[in-house]
């Protein structure tokens, strides 16, 4: 910890997949930063690093009133814009002519591990060079795959969409029965598709199956499991990750899409594409043929960038993620270096969280998955999954029944 | 007009794609009917004429409590289960027998124009064979294509989830700028397309491009168009109906779903695929492609089913929608002996409408699409069409920008 507030300019980035609430954290950052007289501008990176790279002109976010903040903080998207970018040791170099030349002395990156990895480096650099900058990473992510945080805002909306989606979606499929399949966001962690299980309203209602990237796929077991509720429901809906893997490890949508698209960090593109959901639809249709009886009714839709954005979040998520760029602000004002603010859950009942700071190292390029206890066999999740994610993402609708 | 209240029970059945307030008109037309003595029992069709044909158990509504009956009304999808059958004259007369056998008298269906034609059916059978059966369609599409409707139940609900879904996903269009396709629900009329145009907030916000399935398209002047606001905005969100045609009416859609499956009406499915989404995507970045720039970030994403069920719709269009059944009711109780429940606009300022009956075959197989007053050019709606729409979706959340 350095002892004395140093004088100087912060920054603001927001980087990786945007979310309903990664603007709440952007406020949060500002609120917490105001009234801290040796902060003298509060700036704000346009894209993220990449904006610092480019030599972008910084947005100032020194003097924004705050009927203007509050309306920001409730838009999804990111207001300062995102990056996929991940800085090289020469882009590096460009970021700390960008922080010496503008008196830079607090650098907060909103974003996911990619985003904390970012932050590593840049503040490494700081370090060698000997620059004091203070960075700390503000957790941001749907995926909620940060190692050392109990969850991440961004998370609690984008898991109150889902299970809004398979609720609805459920009733829908109800009336017309049919196989349906929806796809859910989620490359590594099955954490959002798994919060699909809260649309179960009885023993009946879906989603009936569950398909996480943490369990291998297969599709003979797959169809088998989709006979079996058929023949017990006369429909089945079913939860489907984006990242599903076979035995082998191989992820089944990025097999089947040809020429994907790729990101700086490697990453093949699995959203923004119907290819998987279409695929096992396929599978499906094929697989129910029967020479006499008629095919079942299948279909696919792909959730989306929708679970990302949806402009009605989660309200505790949305206060979870002020409250973490608040406390971003405070820490580095209050002398930390570097370090990834996580929230640590102390109570379920009532639901009650506290704010610890990890080591960058702790968090950065590293992926967490779903635990075991959280899974039940190879379709399904647990009950300690359900306590964990309810109370993230508010009250759900009440449906009636004849 | 029948002058007397005939004795006897009343049928309700629910048709079609479900949407997010058929229910609405479900109690309403229960409520309506409750308190006349001559109507002995109200029964609930199971998936439509479907269950009556195959002689499935009809439900009891008559003693529903009107807590149930409101949270069944707020629930999305259709209660009593829905169908898609378009009744043969050997259908037609397996109703007629399960109508004369419980005593039927009443006969309400819910559903769009093939449920009107549905409807139509069975009371020109009990016109021939002289058993008197008033049939009274309560309209429901969210396609919003019902001939002499001003617009239909359910119609608003699903516009006002495209909206939201256009103002969302222009946020994060906005923050890692990139080329986003939407297919949106709309197979002839494009309505539902159309609603995106409220998402647009500001002169630079999407969607910047429209196509409706009443304008021919064109790929080559889609591409010219797409070049246009990217050069301009650096982005580009586009709206696109799922029934787009080109120039010889051949739907674009429906050409490259190999082995596409179809409904009793002879509709190929074109929702539950992302096959036309990720078409276009692929052509954009075919087309985009030049020897030295990198592609451009290039993304689908297909709306689906969440249009017609999510389960937040608009407070207009839920209460519109049970008033429909109510009238509905009335209407039956009045005498009249067939027709169908409709809206007429009376004043956008303040927003009015007023019901008035249709004769079935004014509505029943009639697709009404968007007048040329609503459409601007062949990417763009009219300002008369935002007058028309704007009513219907209840108040949009606000966004702020920094």
């Amino acid at each position: 910890m350095a002892n004395r507030l140093i004088e100087g300019a912060a920054v603001i980035g927001q980087s990786g997949g945007p979310t309903a609430v990664i603007n709440q954290s952007l406020v949060g950052v500002i609120e917490g930063l105001r009234g801290y007289k040796p902060i003298r501008r509060i700036l704000g990176m346009r894209h993220g690093v990449d904006g610092m790279i480019r030599a972008l002109p910084f947005a100032d976010l020194s003097n924004i009133d705050s009927a203007t903040l509050d309306a920001v903080a409730r838009t999804p998207g990111a207001a300062l814009g995102s990056s996929r970018a991940k800085p090289t040791e020469a882009d590096a170099a460009k970021i700390f002519e960008a922080c010496k030349a503008n008196d830079i002395r607090y650098f907060f990156y909103i974003g996911g591990n990619d985003s904390a990895d970012t932050c590593r480096i840049v503040y490494e650099m700081g370090v060698r060079t000997g620059y004091e900058l203070r960075c700390i990473h503000v957790p941001k992510t749907v995926d909620n795959d940060l190692v050392g945080h109990d969850h991440t805002p961004g998370y609690g909306s984008a898991a109150r969409y889902v299970a809004m989606a398979f609720m609805a979606d459920d009733r829908d499929n109800a009336s017309l029965p049919g196989i349906k399949i929806n796809v859910v966001m989620g490359r590594h962690a099955g954490f959002l598709t798994a919060a699909s299980a809260l649309a179960r309203r009885d023993e009946s209602g879906g989603p009936h199956l569950i398909y996480l990237p943490e369990v291998p796929f297969d599709t003979d077991r797959f169809i088998e499991d989709v006979k079996q509720i058929v023949g017990k429901y006369n429909r089945c809906q079913i939860a489907v990750s984006e990242g599903i893997k076979d035995k082998e490890g191989v992820e089944i949508g990025a097999r089947l899409i040809a020429g994907a698209q790729t990101d700086a960090h490697g990453n093949v593109q699995l959203s923004g594409s119907g290819a998987l959901g279409d695929l096992l639809a396929n599978v499906v249709k094929e697989r129910f043929k029967s020479p006499s009886g008629k095919p079942p009714r299948v279909r696919a839709d792909t959730l989306g960038y929708l679970q990302r954005c949806w402009p009605e979040p989660s309200q505790v998520d949305s206060g979870e993620a002020r409250k973490v760029g608040q406390r971003a602000a405070l820490e580095a004002v209050n002398g930390g270096t570097d370090g990834s603010v996580a929230m640590t859950r102390k109570s379920n009942h009532p639901y009650r969280i506290e704010h610890h700071v990890l080591r960058l190292s702790e968090v950065a390029a590293k992926t967490r998955t779903m635990p075991a206890e959280f899974i039940r066999g190879h379709h399904d999740v647990s009950r300690e999954f359900l306590e964990f994610v309810t109370p993230l993402v508010g009250e759900l609708p009440r449906f009636g029944k004849l």
